[in-house]
C-alpha cells in the first residue's frame, strides 16, 4: 500500500488534525481533582466519537475512577495495541501561565512553532498523533493498514487506580502482538528515539503532628515542638549531603549499574548534557556523585520533595506554631527496587527519627510501579528504528529514560505482551509545569512517524 | 471616693458590658491582611465612638497604615495612658473553628464559662476590661477617677509599622507619668501577674529559588536540584539538633543568664509546668537543654518558622520539581540581643549554605523590637500589686513573659515613658489560633482589677 500518499495527505490536512487537537486540549480532564471528573468523562466521550470516526468500534467505558476508552478496528494478521493517556496535570500555579491553560494557540516562539496549553505534549498531542496518522490512513486507503486496538486511560496522572483490574477483566480483548506507547519524549530535539528502560514510581505523603492546637509563638516559642522544623529535619535526612545519596537503609538494594555498552549507546544518543542542564537554570548537575546527568536521569533511583506546607501562608507575619506540616514525596525506581517494600523503608526512615511528642500520619496509599526493561531484540524494534530514521533523516536511537510509565510493565505482567515507547516530546515542553508546550515539529512529524511505522510493521 | 460602688455597679451590668464587647469582636479586623482594612477602619470608629461615650475626647486618627484611636479626658493630678490594640489575627485554619470566628458566644466548658470569638482574648477582651471598668467608675461618680490619655492601636499583630511615626509626632500628648497595659496573661488561672520583662521580637521570611520553571521529576529528577529540598537542609541547620540551641553563629550575643532570686521568684509564681506542656499535647520541654520549660519561655531566645510551603498541595500527587519554596521566621529576643544586627546574621546564615544553582530573595522588611525589662521598683508597681492580690484573694506576682509587645520598648525609648502590663488572659485562650476564647471570670475580675488599680493610682 502507497506511504507517500498517506504522508501526502498528511501534509496537506494538518490544519484540520490542529483542529481536532484543539478540541481535545479545551477539556480541563485533571484527573488528580475531583472537581475536574465530568471533564474527565468528557474528553473519554470526545475520543470515542473520534476513534469511531475511523470506523472503529470503539466506547467511553466506565471504571470506578475515570472511564477507560478502547477501540477496535482494521483488519490483517498483525494486531497492534496502541496506548495513550487523556488526562492531565494540574495547571497550579496558575499566576506563571501566560495564556489559560486551556485555551491552546499556535504561537511563534524563537525555537519555532508550539502548540500551547496543558496536555499538548502530555499526552493529547502524543496521542493524537497516532489517530491522525490512522486517519490518514484511512483516508487514501479506505481502510486501516492492519488490525488495530486503541486503549487510552484517563488516570495516567493520578496513579491509574483502575488500570490494572480494567486489564484484568479485559485481558482478552486488550491482548496484541505488541503495545505502541507515545508518551516520552526525543533524547535532543531532531533525533528519534525509542526507549529502551523506564524508571519506576512510588509516591507517598506525610503529615507530621505536633501540638493538638496551632500555638502562639510567644507563649510556646521555646518549649513547644514545631512540626515544620520537625518535618525539615526529617526531610534533610533523607539525602546525604556529600555524595547526595538517598540515606533511606536498604533504598539501593536491586540497583544495577548500567552495562558499559548500552552506557556508550546512550553517551553517543546526542543526549546535550549543558542544554538539559543550562535550559532550566543549572549549571551542574546536582544528583549522586560519581554518576553523569545522563545515567542520574535514566539509571539511578531518586527521593523527590513535590510538595511541603504548614503554618501560615498568607501575607506578611504570624507568631504561630502550627500544629502539623506535610510532605509529598515521589521516587524514582530503576533495576528491580520493590515498589512494596521500599515504601515500608520509608515510612520506617520517618518514623525512626520522630521527636518525642511527635506523631507522623501516611496520608495516601497509591499503587507504586517498578521499572521497566524494553526487549528491544523484538524485530518490530528494529523495524520501528528503521522507520523513523526515514522521516527524521537522523539515525534513530534506544535511550534510556527518566519518566514512569507503568503501562509498560503491566502489559508485560498482567497481558505478556512486550511494549515498544515511541515518543516525539522535547525537555524543553515544560509538560507538568506552566505553559506547557508541544512543537508544531513534534506533531507533523509525529503523524508522519507513525505512518511509517504503521506501514513497516503491517 | 467609693470603690465599692463601683465595684457593685460593675458585677450589676455585666451583661451589657459584654454585649459591647460582642459588638466589638464582630468586626473581622484582621491587620495583616490587606483585604480587611476597612474593617480595622470599623473597628477603630466603634471604639472612638465608645471613648467618647465616657466623655474622652476620642478620635480615630488616620495613618498609612491602620488608624490609631485616641481619647483624652477625666482630670486631677495623676496623669496615666491605657494602651490596647483592636486588630486581631488571621483565623486560619478556619475548618478548626467549630464557630463562626466573628459571630462570637458565650460558651460553658469543663472549665467555666467562656467567651468565644477571635480577639476575645488577644486583645479585644482585655482592652474592653479597662474600658468597662472607666464606664463603671464614670457611673457611679459622674467623673473619671484621673486624668486618662487612652491609646488603641490597629497594627499590633502585623508589626506597628506606623506605630513609632505616630508616637514620635504627638508625643506631647501621648506622654503620661506610666503607660498601663492589658494585652498580657496571668502565669497561671487565678493568679494576677504583673510582667516584669517582654522578649522582644524579629520578622523575616525568605524564598529559596532553583530551576527556572516547575520540572518534571521524572525528566530532572536526580540531576535536578530540588528548593524543597534546599530549603529543608538550611532551615534544619538553624538548630543543633543534640543542643536544642540556635546555630547561627552570634546569635546568643547579648543574652543573660536570669539572676537566681528572680529565677526563683518566677519557680514560686504559680507557673505549673506539667498543665501548661500537657494542655496542648506535650509532655516535655523541647527547648534548650539545660533550661526549664519557664525559662525556655520567658528568658530564652527562640528561632521559629511560622510557615513553609513549595509544590504541590492538593488532592493527590504531582510528580514535580518546583521553582521556588518559602519559609516564614520569627525570633523572640531576649536581654540586649539587636534585632537589625541578628536579621544580618540569619540572612548571612542561609546565604552561606546554598547550593550552586540555589538562591535567595528575602521577602520582609518587617521592624524588629528588642526586648523589654520593667522598672518594678517604681511604687505604681506595689500599688497595682496588692490591689491586685485584693481582687483576686491571691498574692499577685511579677513574672516573665514570653511574649512580645514592642509598645512597651516604644514608650520608654520614645515618650521616656515606663510601662506597667497587667493582663486576664490564660495560656489555654488559644490566641493565634482556632477557637480562641476568654474566661467569663477573666473579663469580669478584670474590670474589677482595673477599678481597683485605677482608684490605688489616684
Amino acid at each position: 500500500m502507497s506511504l507517500d500518499a498517506v504522508l501526502a495527505k498528511i501534509d496537506e490536512t494538518l490544519p484540520e488534525a490542529m483542529d481536532r487537537l484543539f478540541g481535545l486540549l479545551r477539556i480541563p480532564s485533571i484527573s488528580t481533582d475531583p472537581a475536574y471528573r465530568p471533564d474527565c468523562a468528557k474528553a473519554a466521550d470526545w475520543l470515542a466519537e473520534e476513534l469511531s470516526d475511523l470506523g472503529l468500534d470503539a466506547a467511553a467505558r466506565p471504571t470506578p475512577g475515570h472511564p477507560m476508552v478502547v477501540g477496535h478496528g482494521g483488519g490483517g494478521d498483525r494486531h497492534f495495541l496502541f496506548y495513550g493517556h487523556y488526562d492531565v496535570q494540574p495547571v497550579d500555579p496558575l499566576n506563571l501561565w501566560h495564556r489559560d491553560p486551556f485555551d491552546p494557540a499556535i504561537e511563534d516562539t524563537p525555537a519555532g512553532r508550539v502548540i500551547r496549553g496543558r496536555g499538548a505534549s502530555d499526552d493529547k498531542g502524543q496521542l493524537m498523533t497516532f489517530i491522525e496518522a490512522c486517519r490518514a490512513w484511512k483516508a487514501v486507503h479506505g481502510a486501516l493498514p492492519c488490525r488495530l486496538t486503541v486503549f487510552l486511560e484517563g488516570e495516567e496522572e493520578s496513579g491509574s487506580p483502575s488500570l490494572i483490574p480494567f486489564m484484568t477483566e479485559n485481558s482478552g480483548e486488550l491482548t496484541a502482538e505488541i503495545a505502541l506507547i507515545c508518551d516520552t519524549s526525543m533524547v535532543s530535539p531532531g533525533i528519534p528515539s525509542v526507549a529502551s528502560q523506564l524508571r519506576g514510581m512510588l509516591k507517598d505523603e506525610f503529615t507530621i503532628h505536633g501540638p493538638n492546637i496551632d500555638l502562639h509563638s510567644g507563649h510556646y516559642g521555646g518549649p513547644g515542638l514545631n512540626p515544620l522544623r520537625e518535618m525539615a529535619r526529617i526531610v534533610a535526612s533523607f539525602h546525604d549531603a556529600e555524595t547526595g545519596r538517598v540515606a533511606v537503609e536498604g533504598f539501593y538494594d536491586g540497583v544495577h549499574e548500567v552495562p558499559p555498552e548500552l552506557l556508550r549507546q546512550w553517551e553517543n544518543s546526542g543526549f546535550d548534557e549543558k542544554t538539559y542542564l543550562n535550559s532550566v537554570g543549572y549549571t551542574v548537575p546536582h544528583g549522586e556523585k560519581g554518576y553523569s546527568a545522563l545515567e542520574q536521569q535514566w539509571a539511578r533511583p531518586t527521593l523527590e520533595f513535590n510538595g511541603m506546607w504548614g503554618g501560615y501562608q498568607g501575607v506578611g507575619s504570624k507568631t504561630v506554631i502550627p500544629s502539623e506540616a506535610h510532605c509529598k514525596i515521589t521516587c524514582r525506581l530503576v533495576g528491580d527496587m520493590d515498589p512494596d517494600r521500599l515504601r515500608e523503608k520509608i515510612r520506617a526512615h520517618v518514623e525512626a527519627r520522630l521527636s518525642i511528642d511527635a506523631t507522623v500520619t501516611w496520608d495516601q496509599d497509591l499503587e507504586g510501579s517498578p521499572a521497566a526493561v524494553m526487549n528491544i531484540s523484538r524485530p518490530e524494534f528494529e523495524a520501528a528504528r528503521k522507520a523513523l530514521s526515514d522521516e527524521w533523516d537522523r539515525e534513530a536511537v534506544f535511550v534510556g529514560m527518566g519518566g514512569s510509565i507503568p503501562i509498560a510493565g503491566y502489559f508485560k505482567e498482567i497481558l505478556g505482551m512486550d511494549a515498544m515507547l515511541i515518543g516525539f516530546a522535547n525537555d524543553d515542553d515544560a509538560i507538568h509545569s506552566p505553559n506547557e508546550k508541544y512543537d508544531v515539529q513534534s506533531f507533523h512529524k509525529g503523524i508522519r512517524s507513525w505512518a511509517r511505522v504503521l506501514s513497516a510493521l503491517s
